[in-house]
């Protein structure tokens, strides 16, 4: 079968590799009708020393159970599933606190002898707990929303539920990546009224009205923080949702950030440290996310995109066959695409 | 009256000052009846710069109302009060969200021409908001405890409220002063049944366990964080409480917060910045806390001690008169005192 390798920084390849096949009891095999790239996945695109082999890359796919182990109970051939971007046995106490993110017995797509999910098939471990059955048909018009579910969406919802998101906090967004973007709509849905969006990119910020941005500020650093608060009246918001990752985004956000406030974090850390002197103290500032546990909210995310009342995938903006694969990360590195869907 | 002045680190002095008088009509006057020292108070003695004038200092006090001013309703002479830490209207926004000490029209103590409250008397502005009646007469055996109101145990409540602490949650408390020791107590009226007390001064950690504590561990640094890996099985403790304030306080804190756990800090922080890589990112650590709202626990707090049910006033160690403060200064620098409480 084809899948994706990357072998260095820029270096992104579409290779043969042995077919995806049953090794564990609890595994299945899973064929992709769906995957795409993740704005992670543009980190080790970027930086990453060049290597004789290639490693395997992709953690976010949809598709269709081939074959499942003999342990393997919840699922048939034929079901149409969405995997989160990290497998979990979903069964351990860190899973059933909704912490999948460090099962006990979890692990990474595309580590080791994992495959990774911009390929043609994946064998998921711990399939039962992993794999998220969806109502649908392998060719319905849902499967970009649907997809989203696998990461960037539960990634934004999981920033505005740690920062505690709510119909009485206003919120700020820093960043109008794909990320950014899910938790605008994430918030919206959680009911917040006012939803600042940082971001500079006018198509992306239109499509972040659209999900229920109520002010775009395109400006940055301590112009954008000045800009905010004159929107709140100087109060900054309750919560600041930082979808970006770099030292300057969490450096915008602790400026915004309202007394008594949240700021969550789920662009990943490009720093080491964090601000956090006496006056953050002293205006009692909670810095909370992290890397989402994606599978803990896929079941809650799924009827509103089922009935249409959320459109996540809208953040997908180009589709390209499975052999363009470094064609589309060359497209997001340059971003002249935000998020790219990789079709079977 | 009598009141205590610093002049840089090491010099504190008992001098004249003019008397409390109202100033506002939404003062009052209280007479002190006690007033204790912080940890807090530490800081400047250990650092600040020699000045040619004093500056006052002291903002933990219980007293008696002397006078109040026109528009003070809720006061009368001779009613008995505890003051919080900070002065707050306790009608504006952020404190009916329970954040006093952001209040927008109030203060420290101490502060350009407003009392202190290591002295005879205090002005207190906006006193209908700030005070809090106690139903107790002036001699009554629980004015320690209830002293323990104005800062110290709320602090402790504030660190476990934030942090999440409950029945379900394990928590560690780092440092034995008498924030940590209070913060012990309130985890334990919050329904923690494992609080692991990291303090290597055994009279203190026996107070510790009296408050509740059910393992104390000596060992700071790696070590310490090792020791309490082991003790919960290799996962550490669901909550952190940080009682510091110090560099080495907060790394350990990251080292012993289980994934998806929180850590609260307390201790007035004596760094800029905290290391929130990438690995803490992955195991999703929420770090929270701040100066404490002492203000909006009181009422909570208080019917505990008058019940007799806890006895936060039990990290006093010593008591001195207004005269003997430099002396009592000493003692808590030169650690022979846990927290030093001054009679009239």
């Amino acid at each position: 079968m084809k899948a994706t390798l990357i072998y260095g920084a820029g270096d992104i390849r579409v290779e043969s590799v042995p077919d995806a096949k049953l090794r564990e009891p609890t595994d299945a095999v899973v064929r992709v009708l769906r995957s795409c790239i993740c704005g992670s996945d543009l980190w080790p695109y970027d930086s990453m020393p060049a290597h004789s082999h290639g490693d395997r890359i992709g953690h976010e796919f949809l598709g269709v159970v081939e074959e499942i182990g003999a342990d393997v109970s919840g699922l048939k051939a034929g079901d149409v599933v969405v995997a989160p971007f990290v497998w979990a046995d979903n069964t351990c106490d860190f899973c059933r606190e909704g912490l999948q993110t460090s099962c006990r017995h979890g692990g990474q797509w595309g580590s080791s002898d994992v495959d990774g999910g911009q390929g043609e098939a994946v064998r998921v471990p711990q399939a039962d707990g992993t794999l998220v059955k969806l109502p649908v048909a392998e060719d319905s018009t849902l499967l970009s929303s649907l997809l989203s579910l696998s990461d960037v969406f539960p990634t934004g919802h999981h920033c505005a539920v740690t920062a505690g998101v709510n119909p009485r906090t206003t919120v700020t967004v820093i960043g109008d990546g794909a990320v950014g973007l899910s938790a605008v709509l994430a918030a919206k849905r959680l009911g917040a009224e006012r939803i600042i969006l940082m971001g500079r990119h006018t198509d992306r910020t239109d499509l972040g009205r659209d999900f229920g941005a109520t002010d775009v500020v395109p400006e940055r650093g301590e112009e954008g923080v000045e800009r905010v608060r004159e929107l709140t009246g100087g109060d900054g918001t309750h919560v600041v949702l930082e979808c970006v990752g770099l030292k300057p985004a969490i450096k915008t956000a602790l400026g915004i950030a309202r007394d008594g406030g949240s700021i969550s974090r789920v662009g990943v850390p490009q720093y080491r440290d964090v601000p956090l002197d006496f006056s953050v103290f002293l205006r009692n500032i909670t810095l909370t996310g992290g890397v989402a546990p994606a599978r803990a909210y896929i079941e809650d995310l799924l009827p509103d995109i089922l009935d249409g009342r959320i459109e996540p995938g809208r953040v997908f903006d180009r589709a390209i066959g499975l052999d363009d694969v470094p064609a589309g990360y060359r497209a997001m590195a340059d971003g002249t695409a935000l998020k790219v869907l990789i079709p079977p």
